[in-house]
């Protein structure tokens, strides 16, 4: 049923859609369970230590022998951890959750690295992706010299012409619908991001590898859609979230089942980066605080609020990363899912 | 080639294609020609005294006897215009460009009335189609005995459903990547507004009327996409300001075939409300300006601005509409355009 079968060839997988790889919300069990499923399953592991690393990596093929996906972020490490302004601002949610000790900001959730790349090839997926860019040459060099294929998201034509210039195997197009840290790595000149629809046609038309389609796609007429754009598949992220295999907390999932999806915004404020989540106080009250430190400062000092808003089961602070296609969402399993999925795009194709 | 015919039935046209009714960029000829082959040719009379509308149907219907769509904005007349903050942050402009007198802030453009549908009813068009919700019940009802099919944009569920309960015949789903004003009309709570690709699939599961996709769609695996998100047509507007029969200005035109597509930005520094155009100087001058008069009190006071601009063949403080798909736009006719999106269309869905 797959016309183009670029990205099933490249990647040895049977349906062109992967999984999306979400820091804090794919498990072990999800990334084998979405493999198994014929899809390319991926794991977040951008804010995973080496050890866990290697530990969800040994549990993962334990469950599959299949095709999976890592996904590190390669930001520049923060020069500005200033967070006099920030701090002011963060004062009445330390009062109303009762947080008497401001934490300090500190460096974590470190930029892919030489010792992470080493742990990288010592695995040796079939896939790594990148998220705001690629990592060096060299590291670059050293994963395809162990046959790993590269792939990283563009926001723009001018990016999805960089990362192909500098090894990338297959390009997300990640549409501004995107839920999470938006990929963007080049200036855009006060321009706004651009829509899915928009961007995967123009990406298609610039490279030559082939496109992956993310942002706003949880169906088969997304998928249907995003291969007449002439993408050669989808990662689908949002959709995944509220799955069984899912560690996302309750919060989480339940604001995504009564999502309408025409109520998320981009926010800085959880982390420092651009990323698209369900509208909350949280966010509402951080958007005209511009003063902020550099990414991810903010992940730091924003935890004791964050933990408390969890521990009280409440929406409020947490980070309820959704794309715009949540009110699609579904409460199943990853397995399901995933032949949902398939079988929806074929009777759409048909 | 159509599986769904809902509106080509609803609206006696071949294709469910609509060219979108621009104010300042349509023409009687594009209109005429639009429909002539085959499509819904659209006049964008939002800036029309009812006698130029006269005029410009008069002469429409010379050229053409196929069904043609009138669109009026239905806004609420403005009661801050108040320009002292706006007048501020406009002197550089003034001093830039010379001008001496700074024009009052009077009404202009004023909203879809009794006495333009009575002018609307003695022509009685196809369809009217309306921005920014719907005229009163009386006015929608007398349209209807007329038998006009009344069309409006939602950019949400919500309003899509708001805008079926109050008679709309077919809703567009206007994504966040359309070029020129938003329809946006209900409120949002602060999130973002939503991207073609989420919002289409959601809108036709809402409503029972076909539903239209708009938003960076600008060739055939744009409309080939839109139809596998579920919707029964397309309305394109960027793709036609660049047509031989548009009377855009020659900077328009070269500033839409020279974008990407990525450099667009939503502004409301031109009319007062949300509109996306190409990221120009005075645009991004604005971008911080936020206590401006009600729309369209804007238009008024910047016309000298955009006129000097104009004069000087410069895109520096125009308004440079466009959506995301700019990137897609060819320099050809009316005519040429729609025949080689059917054939788009065509050789896609095969």
């Amino acid at each position: 049923m797959w016309h183009d079968n670029r990205l099933c060839e490249l990647f040895e997988i049977d349906h062109p859609i992967i999984q999306a790889p979400m820091a804090g919300a794919t498990t072990p069990e999800m990334v084998a369970s979405a493999s198994n499923a014929g899809a390319l399953g991926s794991h977040g592991c951008a804010m995973h230590s080496k050890d866990q690393f290697l530990a969800d990596m040994a549990e993962i093929k334990k469950q599959t022998s299949r095709s999976v996906n890592v996904n590190f972020f390669v930001h520049k490490s923060p020069q500005n951890m200033s967070v006099d302004t920030v701090n002011e601002a963060l004062k009445a949610w330390y009062n109303k959750f009762e947080i008497e000790t401001i934490p300090e900001a500190v460096e974590t959730n470190f930029p892919f690295d030489q010792d992470m790349c080493d742990a990288v090839c010592s695995i040796s997926p079939k896939v790594a992706s990148f998220h705001f860019g690629l990592p060096d040459a060299t590291l670059i060099n050293q994963l395809k010299a162990e046959g790993i294929k590269i792939v990283s998201s563009a926001t723009s034509v001018k990016e999805a012409r960089w990362l192909e210039e500098n090894g990338a195997d297959a390009i997300i197009a990640q549409g501004f619908e995107a839920g999470g840290h938006s990929g963007w790595f080049l200036p855009r000149n006060g321009a706004d991001l651009t829509g899915t629809m928009a961007l995967v046609p123009r990406v298609v038309d610039a490279v030559s590898v082939p496109v992956i389609a993310a942002g706003s796609i949880a169906d088969g007429r997304g998928i249907a859609a995003s291969l007449m754009l002439g993408a050669s598949g989808v990662q689908i992220g949002t959709a995944f979230v509220t799955t069984l295999e899912s560690c996302a907390s309750a919060v989480h999932k339940n604001s995504l089942l009564d999502a309408s999806g025409d109520d998320t915004m981009y926010s800085r404020a959880f982390s420092g980066r651009l990323a698209r989540t369900i509208v909350n106080e949280y966010a509402s009250s951080m958007e005209n605080v511009n003063d902020l430190p550099d990414f991810p400062t903010m992940n730091t000092i924003t935890a004791p609020i964050k933990n408390a808003s969890l521990e009280q089961d409440k929406p409020d602070a947490l980070a309820l990363w959704s794309g715009q296609a949540a009110g699609l969402n579904r409460n199943t399993t990853t397995e399901n899912l995933i032949s949902t999925l398939v079988k929806e795009t074929r009777d759409r194709l048909n």
